[in-house]
């Protein structure tokens, strides 16, 4: 046993007395009336920054809740590691299906329970105690560190966006590290390798100055319903194919090892997806394994149509214009930024266009994929400790979804990111009876700890 | 000049005060507040047909508002005519567009202005007015006639269509006459040959047992949005043609007269619809001329998308399920019942339904299309009488929507229908100064006087 790992367990019952003492605040982000509460959850996690050793600990003002900020830049010539968490949280209800109150951190069998127990205050916690052990054992930290925490990551993240892109260079660093994830199985260590990127839109077409009779000018009379169909149809087909020239002009392929995991999909994954969608067969492009068509195929969804005639029995209206939502989802591997995505969307619709209406594209957002090298040396250096903890090589999975955050760390400071979290599948996160793992706390804090001893010796 | 003509011409201003009594009697069936005038309306119509001669005269009470019927079948081996008209009335909002109180009727110029004044108080008076000038000045009446006005029309007309299925019995006659509709121009005879019929259906896409995060699922979820999508663009390419098999398979011919007519379109009708819409070219069936296109081919229409998100801005849902209102407008000429169109519609959604949704038809509601045959008798007497009255033939044209009353009668009493109104397309139907040109309501008594003559005579 390390100095370290001594540390680690001779203070475990202090280290959970911590955790309980934030997870014991209400910090709601959403809610208003759990302000103040947000506020003293903030100033814990100050509390906790400035006991650890760290410098120039402080909280961030901004037009929302508190960002909280502490350093320790004293490695030098080490790289410098940006540490990500959040100290809000979800609202609790439905209240009455909490076993025990929701704010009350209750240990039952090999768990801690309450709201934050995971997301995110648990797994925020178990970095500041890696930083502790590290600190307070070998007298500093083998890596330099900022450690940035939102409270508002349930609530948009507008404020840490802000302070972002307005200031990027208080926030200079080699690698970001967010520690808001989970492992697919209790003893499968894994790190994310990608996220998609998102363009979401919505697409308008106009036909006629005013709403028809379809009986008196059915026949004559542009659709714009149908036309949107028409383009819809003529973007995807029935085995999800997307059909937008230049999209796959810059495709790149991905490292072999990931198309293999996609391949043998050893984790029964896309089981599991089909299971919770209660469906008999997997929909998409058949020639591509699901595990590839969720996380690194792009994706064009149809989520709902705005106008028209929407209530309940008949009207005989053929409506002067109609509008579809329509996202898709960008892998990283596509070779696309999301606004030249954007673009050839929105060359293809108006391609598809019937010549009898107007058509206009709206951008409502978009986001950029993350792309994470597994040969990056803050990879490898994850990649090791998560091999000593759990005594196997991680496994390499993606996201299908966007991570707000990481696209803007990975995109502003242009830094590679680390996802490594200790969550599992079962935490029931913004869900009643939110809980933690208390073997992955514990595992995380040591694997965390390794972790920057690696990255600090250039593994 | 005739005799009847003669007596016309003599009570020109006792026919005018008798309707404009009628009109001052605000009927409006939809609004509650108004059911006592709505009574007294069938009141005064039961009036009418008293101090006209009819036998019989009675209200006939319904759920809603009652019926008037009359009659006069004393014309041994003559033929028997159903009137039919209506005495209810629109709302007058907004109020404040009408230039003379909406129940004070009032002539500027040549016309009578009330709500009512055409539709359907003034068109059924003149037919009331011809039936007095014919019993009064031959002492009978050339054919049996049966009247039967009602007070729903604005409002639905469940009442009437009850009686009618409930009694046909009561109803029995050779031929029915609507006098509600209206003439292309005030110098243009026309009667009204067919019209469409229609199914209005929702079809339900599911996919999974709830809605999906498109980043978590997209790319193997089921999307039902895309279904529909992809079911509409196969039901209708964008130059306007149905796919549905078996739909064209017993069309008939339309006679050579009216393809005449459509090819031709004297009246320029499509460019008057066609600057209504506000378009720059017409859609549709590039092949067909417009007014075939609107009154003797089939159409589908989509009419608008339930589910999904159709808010403002942007959520990454992908639906569970979603529906889509359609419907098809069925001419006459096409050989088929709805409900006939109905199962082809149905199968042939289902065949285009992706694998990956479970797709539901459902009808909403279906109606006949009418045909007339302009060489049915009492269509060569409205023809003849118009062409006395006119001096110029009538032109046969159609209405691309459906009358239910006709279809009714067309469907349950299986006589021919006689549409011949004497309404103009600048009468202000249904909106603020409503007008009835003074020289057609009595045109119309005269014609409406001959046309019996004629039908009786079996010209």
């Amino acid at each position: 046993m390390t100095q370290i790992e001594a540390y680690i367990a001779e203070h475990e019952q202090r280290f959970l007395e911590d955790l309980k003492g934030w997870l014991r605040i209400p910090s709601i982000s959403t809610l208003p009336e759990y302000a103040a509460d947000v506020r003293r959850a903030a100033e814990y996690a100050a509390g906790q920054l400035r006991s650890i050793g760290l410098d120039n600990v402080r909280l961030i003002e901004t037009k929302g809740h508190p960002l909280v900020y502490g350093e320790w830049l004293k490695a030098a010539g080490r790289p410098t590691l940006l540490i990500y968490g959040h100290y809000d949280v979800q609202p609790v209800d439905p209240i009455e299906l909490w076993q025990t109150p929701p704010f009350e951190p209750t240990i039952r069998g090999e768990n801690l329970y309450c709201r934050g127990a995971c997301d995110d205050k648990g797994q925020t916690m178990l970095v500041f105690k890696a930083l502790e052990a590290l600190i307070t054992t070998e007298g500093g930290l083998p890596v330099n560190v900022r450690v940035l925490i939102e409270g508002e990551e349930e609530a948009g993240g507008e404020s840490i966006e802000h302070y972002v892109r307005s200031y990027p260079e208080r926030l200079t660093c080699d690698a970001a590290f967010i520690c808001d994830t989970h492992m697919p199985a209790p003893d499968l260590p894994a790190l994310i390798s990608g996220l998609r990127g998102i363009i979401y839109t919505e697409v308008e077409a106009r036909g006629a100055v005013r709403d028809l009779h379809s009986g008196t000018y059915g026949g004559i009379a542009p659709n714009p319903f149908h036309a949107l169909a028409l383009i819809i149809a003529g973007l995807k087909d029935a085995r999800g194919h997307i059909h937008i020239p230049g999209l796959y002009d810059h495709q790149r392929e991905a490292p072999a090892q990931e198309q293999r995991f996609w391949q043998e999909d050893p984790l029964h994954l896309a089981e599991t997806l089909r299971e919770e969608m209660g469906v008999a067969q997997l929909s998409g492009e058949p020639e591509y394994p699901p595990l590839q068509r969720i996380w690194a195929r792009p994706t064009l969804e149809i989520h709902g149509f705005v106008g028209g005639f929407s209530g309940e029995g008949a009207k005989t209206v053929i409506p002067a214009n109609g509008k579809v939502k329509i996202s898709m989802r960008i892998p990283p591997d596509l070779g696309l930024k999301a606004e030249e995505v954007y673009r050839l969307f929105e060359r293809r619709v108006k391609e598809l266009a019937p010549p009898d209406v107007e058509v206009t594209v709206r951008k409502i957002h978009a986001g950029e994929g993350v792309l994470v090298s597994p040969e990056a040396s803050v990879i490898r250096a994850a990649s090791a400790a998560l091999k000593e903890t759990y005594g196997r090589e991680p496994v390499f999975i993606r996201e299908g979804g966007s991570i707000p955050i990481a696209a803007l760390f990975n995109d502003i400071l242009q830094v590679p990111i680390v996802f490594m979290g200790f969550g599992l599948p079962d935490d029931n996160l913004h869900s009643p009876n939110e809980k933690y793992s208390l073997k992955q706390f514990f595992r995380g804090v040591r694997t965390v700890a390794r972790f920057l001893q690696l990255y600090g010796a250039g593994a």
